[in-house]
């Protein structure tokens, strides 16, 4: 071997050369998982930009604007949901098995998009959006790209967190029975999240928090009742459901 | 209606069945997947105890002790390595598509055996062990449990942050020829690992760590050159090339 | 080359008088943006100064001093400000282009002056002072030294955060309309800032912490409303719209 | 007023018109001013994928490869960052007085720029890059778009960090007259610094980190005195620049 060749800084041995080679297809591979993640991202920072759409429009529920009028406007944006999950799904068809190496990327927009679905199907029915109901509407085929539990379960507990806004000001306006209703259902709700066996963790947190909201809302219900404003509005509000 | 029925804590309706059944549902799945957590935890500690074992074994090493003997008793637990990883790939064959929902919980434990691996391998071939011989040693089938990519760079980092230590401590020893063996070594990879476009996460910091090690191997080359110890070394290294 | 030029510490070469021209310039620079940077402090210290003597005045409107008295000894504070303003832009007149250069340096000393004069001109007018009105009231002159946007929508939002303690007392003052006054302003406000694409900054930050002040007025105008204090009150509300 | 109108979610009176239009005003000029700052990242992340080209070829300066082959690829590079230069250009003429505005999103790349230049200007004429030699390399008209002074001389002080690894790297390759060309420029350097009164800020701290390069340097100085290295060194450092 030549003297030159003995330094550190020798020409690449044949070793080297598979090194490089390795080196070379981890660089295709990094990048094309990048560039996967770009695609990923663009597609949940259009969800992000809808369900801020969403949300405007739902604020209006707070200043007693009309439930079905307001209603129309949100539930107008969920075809929009529906083909961005598409988008999704078939992106990650490309990589089978890998929904969950990329999930992150979705996540929270996800969570997002549940709590709202759930208001708004609360608003219709006062009764919990189901998960495989809100799959259903977003058009998820569960085989291939469902609804993570902890997404929904996480969503539903943002849902809860607006309860307590929605009674304040639904009694402001003069609904006295929306105490009466909105308790029964998050009574229900926590009760049943109380049924998991929750591990210390994100969604653990959220679902101490949905505490807070039972008890405000009991609260308004008591200045309610107390006051003798919950009997009549009972009448009054099944007299309203009657209409 | 009955007036038990109107307030809030009024029997189940219907709809709370349903609710029920669901988050019925999700106990038994979270329930699950928590005791699927723990089998692959057991695992993973299992796995940190062998590596705990091999890191014991390799530190002689830093005490001149010769290299065969210390390797061999490393070497010896590859084989429960090899048992566990087997363990794990098929804790997750019942989860078909879920590899990257749990990988988080074997992560960091992988990543210590690939640099120890690594480190064998280099310290019997002064080459660099590849995935595709990572996956090898470890009895992984990449179709159905592989090696991902970072996690082996991360490892790839770890073992590079050891050099420094074994240079300086072989050197003390009299083998004047280990630094160039390690500088050329530690110049290929660093420039391999320079061709990939990281992004600015764990992995890229990791990297940026290796300029620090490369940086101290030059500086004990530095050393044995200046003093004229390396001379005689450099031919026992074009020997050892020639083998 | 004589023996005493070899060494690192031979007399400078003529680059090195080069090098010793530049950094003499340097140091002529340095020195005058670092005089200038005194000169736009020491003002700037005086700005905060002002809005400290108007803060105490202003919180004498928690103590339900009557408005126009406590507004007249802020408002005298406003000359002054104009003054200062007038200093600095008259500083940055020397320095065309270089607003943004030094802008840190006065920039939270003037949110803090937007949220004062913005307060004042609600208790005035009960509508929100414009961007336009506030340069104004500062004799600023947009085309050489005017308000930057984001330090006049922070200001604002620090201005939302005084209202719910100002509602808190008024209503304990007995003034039961001023809950639905404030509650119409900053829903209004708040849908306003609902319009623009924040980026993830500090604004936003500010904004998002808005939504506190919304439901705590909130909760107040229900206070009141659910005890039936509002009504009279609403009233008196509507002659003042009338005047 | 009709009742409907006395709630706090009446109509919007003519002020909130006005209120609508200045959020709609600045709606328009915060994404404006967001799309510039996408096309300056977009030239500024451009400006640093050419460093790391550079940086990739000047690495090997440290294994000794001959210094006009290694600098001639890097050189190669400089006429691109002339032309992306001219586009950050451009893009800020569009927007006078407006340099320091948007500055911070090309600050750290320019920083890496100016060490380059200087390192390469080093390995050519032992001489420091003057500021007016940087603008001009890179084409920058100092009246509209200059080299910030701070951006230059933490540049310089980047350069400064990287000497001691390449005294140690010239030096085991058999160059033993580096060292003391070396100390003699950074002594210069670093006198030349102390001229200057820093502020408490970066640039002052990454000054501080250069009397590290210079202790680390006259450490190797030291060495090669110490073991009759230099003297002979120098007559061999001649006879070698004769060649």
């Amino acid at each position: 071997m030549a003297s030159g060749e003995s330094g550190p800084h020798a020409p690449p041995s044949p070793t080297v050369h598979t090194l490089e080679r390795q080196f070379e297809d981890f660089r295709h591979q990094l990048d094309d998982s990048g560039s996967l993640r770009e695609r990923i991202r663009s597609v949940a920072l259009e969800i992000e930009s809808v369900t801020r759409i969403m949300q405007s429009s739902l604020l209006l529920i707070h200043q007693s604007r009309p439930i079905p009028e307001v209603l129309e406007k949100a539930k107008g944006q969920i075809i929009v949901l529906k083909e961005l999950y598409s988008k999704l799904a078939e992106i990650i068809r490309e990589f089978p098995g890998q929904y969950y190496r990329f999930h992150g990327d979705w996540r929270s927009e996800t969570q997002t998009v549940v709590s709202l679905l759930a208001f708004i199907h609360w608003l219709e029915t006062e009764s919990l959006l189901l998960h495989s109901e809100a799959e259903e509407k977003l058009g998820l085929n569960p085989s291939e790209f469902g609804l993570d539990i902890e997404e929904y379960l996480i969503g539903i507990c943002f849902m809860s967190n607006d309860l307590p806004r929605y009674v304040v000001n639904q009694v402001t306006a003069g609904d006295y029975d929306c105490p009466r209703k909105v308790l029964k259902f998050l009574t229900d709700l926590h009760a049943a999240f109380r049924m998991l066996n929750l591990r210390n963790d994100f969604l653990r947190k959220k679902f101490d928090g949905m505490k807070y909201d039972l008890r405000k809302v009991e609260e308004v219900y008591y200045d309610v009742k107390i006051r003798g404003l919950a009997t009549n509005e009972n009448a009054r509000g099944e007299q309203g459901d009657e209409q």
